[in-house]
């Protein structure tokens, strides 16, 4: 049967997260909806990551199959048609049946937006978390670079899916200023729930100087999630792309950043 | 008495406009509001530009005067704190007796966003006006150069504000592209009841080759708003920066345009 990927943005604040709900309102439960309505068969629509509530994303990846052989640029048309205007599907593609948007990814990369300015900007501030403590960035930089690697995360996962192990490899985890504040760019091979957050969260703390960063090993080797620091809230994070192996990325993934700001 | 200028950005979706509103909420009102209880007097704001209800701001001006000597850097913090996310008063400063924003306005400068591309974007598209009708951007900027210089703009204003005169002096009208779609980048020194959405609304037919750039000449002649093209919608125009004369103007005005985007 024919596979598709679809490669979506959505603006996550009215939704329930990606992952379908029995009674509130999701995004993979509102592209299945609208699927179903469109292709007249119950569709089922696997997603790369299921962000949480009010998360966001430019580059998240899904795929599903169908009975019939589809016209792709009359399906992305229609779709975006039926879809509300806070979820686009950016392009649809065929992709080979080994293609899973989940299991075949090889990369992820998330943005976490801090503001940090006194005065927040009236267009920004439901995408920022705004941090009214002074930050050390030579310290969030240094503590950032010790959860770079191959680590057991356990102390950063939340409980709530389930994991075979809680390994993950963290390729790069940079902080860049832009205006207004900081940005966390964090690529890993995977993500446990909650992971990024609570990675942010704990480095907020060792950046406004609230633990001390030789506790941060030892955080670790606890293997505990009450061992992290708080979850940094939601709305400031931002699933920016997904990777997958070139033979089944039938193009080149352009920078996607440049999507929004 | 002790004159300040404010600048202010403000996301004006939920708002009816600038001005004033017996039953309903005004940027103006708002922030009268908070100054009334911040000052415990009953202050008046006076705003140098009247946005339409929707449009938004990253640089308005307005003035108020005070029996008070005002500590403005605690003001400035308290007023923030006071007024929703959505209105930021981004500086406050003591100005001169003589100093009026609406009067004492040298030039104005406004830009209008029109979106192109078939796919909107999750999260710009409250503030882009999507234009699915093809545009020949050669077309539009000989069309747009048209109304730069000294004009009568009565067929570009709509009833509703009094005036001496209808003649304005545009200073620039630039048609800059940009992700998705293009900025018409407005400077004047002053603007007739929505002028701005009129000379957009008419450019796009002219762009869009519904009018032939021979008929735009005889359409200033007739100083008829009936004349000229629809308005463009309000929700995709910024109010950018207002300027005063320098003696006026206690520090530079900094490029406002990377507030947002």
């Amino acid at each position: 049967m024919p596979k598709y990927r679809l490669d979506i943005a959505y603006e996550g604040t009215h939704f329930f997260g990606w992952q379908i709900q029995p009674h509130d309102i999701s995004i993979q439960g509102t592209i299945e909806k609208a699927l179903t309505t469109l292709l007249r068969a119950k569709t089922r629509l696997i997603g790369s990551a299921r962000t949480d509530a009010g998360v966001h994303a430019l580059g998240q990846v899904a795929h599903f199959v169908s009975d019939a052989l589809l016209n792709t640029v009359k399906i992305l048309y229609s779709l975006n048609a039926l879809l509300p205007p806070s979820i686009r599907i950016l392009r649809m593609q065929e992709v080979s049946e080994e293609f899973h948007a989940q299991y075949s990814a090889t990369k992820k990369e998330y943005h976490y937006h801090v503001w940090l300015d006194p005065i927040s900007d009236p267009f920004l501030y439901p995408y920022r978390y705004h941090v009214h403590t002074p930050l050390s960035l030579p310290l969030l930089r240094e503590a950032a670079t010790l959860f770079v690697g191959t680590h057991d995360f356990a102390s950063f996962a939340n409980v709530g899916s389930h994991v075979k192990t809680t390994t993950r490899t963290l390729y790069r985890l940079d902080i860049v200023e832009e205006r207004g504040g900081i940005r966390f760019e964090c690529e890993g091979n995977g993500f446990l729930y909650k992971m990024v957050r609570n990675i942010v969260g704990t480095l907020l703390e060792f950046g406004a100087q609230k633990r001390d960063l030789k506790e941060l090993v030892p955080l670790f080797e606890r293997r505990k999630r009450a061992a992290g620091g708080m979850a940094a809230p939601p709305h400031a994070l931002f699933l920016i792309r997904v990777e997958y192996p070139s033979c089944e990325q039938k193009r080149d993934d352009e920078k996607k950043d440049g999507l929004f700001l």
